[in-house]
């Protein structure tokens, strides 16, 4: 591929010239070969990256600080795809890590994962993120089940075979970006179909009071 | 039961006593039994109602005219425990309705629809929802695949039929409540899983680049 102008990545992209620059000041985007005082040229690579840097801000609605350590992970050779792919969940999942989580969810999550014989690291922001939601949940009459939650279980480690399948490339960039949009982006979707789902059984079930 | 003085009620329903004199004027809660020019007493019914309100504004976030398009349907005596829990969920995917929808994402739903063999109602609002969401997703460069929503499918039909059996109530308000706060609650509880698993599957399929 010819190396390109500004006007070009702008319009691969799809982003404005303006918000290109800003990225260009704030160190997202690597500078490119500089062709004269004012001018540069651009290559595939800067493509990709501004693909990923909007995927970041737009589907998963990080801020500069969350893009940025998701673009050093990229940026590190050292990080096998596992890691990289596990950098950028932690900031998906590192949103309302505020609140404090109770010792009763996170044992609960802790024997979830070992009942399914789960490699999810000690450390991992889900863990901390599904004990929360359960802690949400307890305030209720109904506290969710285990029963419930090994059926979840079951349910999306299907699925997840079938997404983490598809993610995989030689370009961290790319494996990246599908690995955010999949994972956010295809949550309306899955949900969604879990609502029809319920329309469906509950048509078998509650045909009547 | 003994009837209840209207702090009681406010005790039960953990709602402050001006916002349940809040739902009294509006009319999404019956009047109490008049015992005097200012004093009326309260039943369970009451109870259940005030909770069935907070599950709609709170968990679900619903407005007020859904919310009262919801009651009208819990108090409608000619509905199935299946017509209520569709009507309330109509209201929930009904959420960004004003998108309009392309026929191609339309069409994909339907097939969906026939190849799981569904029981979705035509004019379900989980139909125009799912095929907006894929609409989102069509201007990526890897569009969600067939193969990945009859996946979703079958992950779901499980799912859900383990849902729904725990839905049934002989009180028509506990029914829904059930359904609302199943559906929206265990929503994060859902996805948290399906990030962990994914966590799983990739750090078996992707521990080099």
């Amino acid at each position: 591929m010819l190396p390109m102008w500004m006007a070009e990545l702008s319009e691969r992209s799809g982003l404005p010239v303006p918000t290109i620059k800003f990225y260009l000041r704030e160190g997202l985007l690597p500078a490119g070969e500089a062709t004269g005082a004012t001018r540069a040229r651009y290559a595939e690579s800067h493509v990709r990256r501004l693909r990923l840097i909007r995927a970041l801000v737009e589907v998963a609605g990080l801020g500069l600080d969350a893009v940025r350590s998701i673009l050093t992970a990229v940026d590190n050779p050292a990080l096998s795809l596992h890691e990289l792919v596990g950098a950028a969940h932690t900031q998906l999942s590192a949103a309302n890590a505020a609140t404090p989580v109770s010792e009763e969810a996170s044992r609960r999550v802790d024997d979830l994962v070992r009942r399914s014989r789960w490699r999810v690291a000690p450390g991992s922001a889900h863990r901390a993120a599904l004990a929360r939601a359960l802690d949400t949940m307890s305030g209720l009459e109904r506290p969710v089940s285990d029963a419930l939650l090994d059926e979840y279980a079951r349910a999306m480690v299907a699925v997840a075979r079938h997404e983490v399948a598809s993610v995989a490339s030689d370009e961290p960039e790319v494996a990246m970006e599908r690995a955010i949009v999949g994972t956010v982006l295809l949550e309306p979707v899955l949900l969604t179909i879990r609502r029809m789902a319920q329309e469906h059984i509950s048509a078998g079930r509650l045909r009547r009071r």
